[in-house]
């Protein structure tokens, strides 16, 4: 086959399979970026130490990094070299932008039709963001990114310089902060990790604020922005999503402070002022940042159980955040008020939620459930370790978090590869999983008689 | 006020609340048995010792009798006297009935008015049995928990007398354990409990069909026992609670199987019949009888983790078991695999499930969820015990199972009310108690616009 034969097959291939399947083009694309980091960090160049690293370590990191979790099995700052941080990083700035944008650019690269890949989006973005066209979408969403960005490292390129660093690696270390932060990557390449600066405002802040950015999702930074002075003219999305994280977070932040203020190892020893700070900051990581500024491993057994219910929740849709996310939360708990009033319908901000939006809701959180279930089920027979730590950890690598009580390192290679399919099919989407396994999609004319089985 | 007068003015007062708040009747009916057995528990008559039963005690053994979960503070067989037994039998017998039933019961035998309360029962029993009056329906439970308890009596009295009992203990013990076995109550006042008869399959098959039984509910057992010859005319809830019932039993032996084959605490040092037995035993207990034939304090971490799950899903709506219910789960799975299709309709067995039915399954499963957490969150405050151990626990209170690690007895009295308190909501369903607890019933006739928040 000439070469331009096999380009248009190629563009041919991939206009079938978007028009066909457009959650197998997503799992597609990701699947082939995660395999690229995962090559470029099997170079011997991408260590420190010049020798190649075990391909389960390799394949771990790239995973982590392109679904922007931020687990690692070696330490980002010592173990890797300049250029396999910067491969991290690269990752990291891909796999934020979220698996819909990524399929939607690569339909728009290669085969021009805008139509097919909007197709993908109508149902999720273009609704919200009241954009049209995809191009201006991800135009958009790539500016968005740019701009929190480069202001975090406006913020955070100084703090460095503070800290003594002569300008390249300052700007190098503050760049891939700013990065890790609103991408809610996770990853540190500050030697010794952040634990010293708990009592850091100029550095705590900038973690909390852009986590809730990168989080809240792209759909409602990019309709904040817009209707920046008039909160009453949001879509409902925005609404739900602003309103539920601001509650998570506050709830959070009090909860850690009440859970751990007389724990030595943790908030027991600080400040009144880096008390406050250090739980401001844990009460933002479950989002899921995994940017800790205590040390988690020694966190009570109450705080490690707290934050797996908010770590499994999650940030916003369409965001750099994983987890079942904020969205999915508020529909069921507005749908389990309205069953309990006795109400018809399930309303919020004078705005009424259909059943296909629970059912969609129900499928996420009910998927998101089975598969740490499973997950933690395998790890328990891999592993000798206790339930708390694996419920933890499985958590955190299914939400794109990133917490670790410290097991991470230690893990037989067996349990890494549970951990590295977590990550993927929680950043992926458990929902977009199912879609694309599902054998065949039907649509039925006929529909069959009405019959209620008892519940509950 | 005159006798004739408080009758009166009691009667009006349960007709007013049954018209206003079915649940809030249930709830109170639930609470007041609860209250009388305590009392009677509370006298010093009912201790072996003669000695009067510590608050604490006395309120969870009768929580536990009458939620039928078997959760035991101190040893049935010996802390309690025969007066003590009778009474924990009484609290089986009527708790087993079900808290709809018994405000059923209620309703006719006070205020005479078949009308009110049947408006509590045509959304549950009467739509799937097809009995169309409140009192017969009434009957008909009653004649069927006797039928199968005199037959499980029936086989079981011999089996004491063959273990050399002479016949009035036989004939006690004998039907203690066919009301046991039958409410799903898990109470043993077998000395030394059932360990040593692991391998008897005089004992062991009646325990998993009895509990079976009473686990699909009677809403199934009334529809089968009609329709006996033609399977195919059962209800759709009957088929999806047998077929979902049947899959989680052979599923979960399976499994028992598997993980504890190699386990010498367990089934390690058995022959193989005998393995065979306490899988098929083990695998109908969290169903949710309780009744274990082997210690489940030395299972593996991985049984009691999957476990967890089968005692959280539980037994058939409307019956003597508790969980989140089988038709819960699968109408759940169900909307799941019709949204991974893309279907319009969720659909089983030629029939259609309305979204109202699975917007109570969320509640329901959701809700289930919400108190467990809760309650392993104040736990893990409590006491100094293992994630693992409580969280097995909790859900075993609140799924009316009544296995356990071990830890029941040494638990400081504040981690006993919180297990009594989740009982009682497991027993009297969340959703009940969400309703009895939602401030206000609304109807409204203006529908809100239509938007689609984004999920997942
Ligand atoms: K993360
Ligand atoms: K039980």
């Amino acid at each position: 086959m000439s070469f331009p034969g096999a380009l248009r097959a190629s563009r041919d291939w991939v206009d079938h399979i978007a028009r066909s399947s457009p959650a197998r083009l997503a799992l597609l694309v990701f699947a082939a970026i995660i395999a690229v980091e995962t090559a470029l960090l099997s170079l011997p160049a991408a260590t420190a130490s010049g020798e190649r690293a075990p391909f389960a370590d390799a394949l771990f990191t790239a995973t982590s990094a392109v679904c922007v979790t931020g687990l690692v099995t070696v330490d980002t700052a010592t173990y890797w070299s300049f250029f396999g941080q910067v491969v991290i990083l690269v990752g990291i700035q891909i796999g934020g932008l979220g698996v819909m944008t990524l399929a939607s650019i690569l339909g728009l690269a290669v085969s021009r039709r805008i139509g097919l890949t909007q197709r993908m989006l109508t149902a999720v973005e273009t609704k919200t963001t009241g954009l049209g066209e995809v191009g201006s979408l991800i135009r958009a969403v790539i500016v968005a990114s740019a701009v929190v960005e480069a202001s975090l490292a406006v913020v955070l390129v100084p703090w460095f310089l503070d800290q003594g660093e002569s300008l390249a690696p300052a700007l190098w270390h503050g760049v891939f902060m700013a990065l890790s932060i609103f991408n809610n990557a996770g990853f540190v390449v500050v030697h010794g990790g952040l634990t010293p600066y708990v009592g850091d405002w100029w550095l705590g802040l900038p973690i909390v604020v852009g986590t809730f950015v990168g989080a809240v999702g792209f759909p409602v930074i990019l309709n904040v922005a817009r209707q920046w002075r008039e909160p009453r003219r949001w879509s409902l999305h925005a609404k739900l999503t602003v309103v539920t994280s601001a509650v998570l977070f506050a709830g959070a932040a009090v909860a850690v402070a009440l859970f751990e203020w007389t724990n030595p190892a943790t908030l027991g020893r600080l400040s009144l002022g880096d008390r406050v700070l250090a739980s401001l900051v844990q009460g933002m990581t479950p989002r899921s940042s995994g940017l800790a500024t205590v040390d988690v491993g020694q966190m009570r057994e109450s705080t490690w159980f707290l934050t797996d219910a908010l770590m499994f929740v999650g940030g916003g849709s369409a965001s750099t955040a994983g987890g079942i996310k904020v969205t999915t939360l508020a529909v069921l708990v507005l749908a389990i008020v309205a069953e309990a009033r006795g109400d018809r319908d399930i309303e919020a901000y004078g705005r009424r939620i259909g059943s296909s939006t629970v059912r969609l809701a129900v499928s996420v959180a009910f998927l998101g459930s089975t598969l740490v279930g499973v997950s933690t089920l395998l790890l328990l027979m891999i592993t000798d370790l206790p339930l708390d730590s694996i419920l933890f950890e499985v958590i955190s690598a299914f939400a794109t978090c990133g917490l670790s009580t410290g097991i991470t390192a230690d893990l037989p290679d067996a349990a890494k590869y549970v951990l590295t399919g977590l990550m993927y099919a929680g950043r992926t989407g458990t929902i977009t999983v199912a879609a694309a396994l599902a054998l065949r999609e039907r649509r039925r004319v006929i529909r069959m008689p009405n019959e209620r089985p008892i519940i509950g």
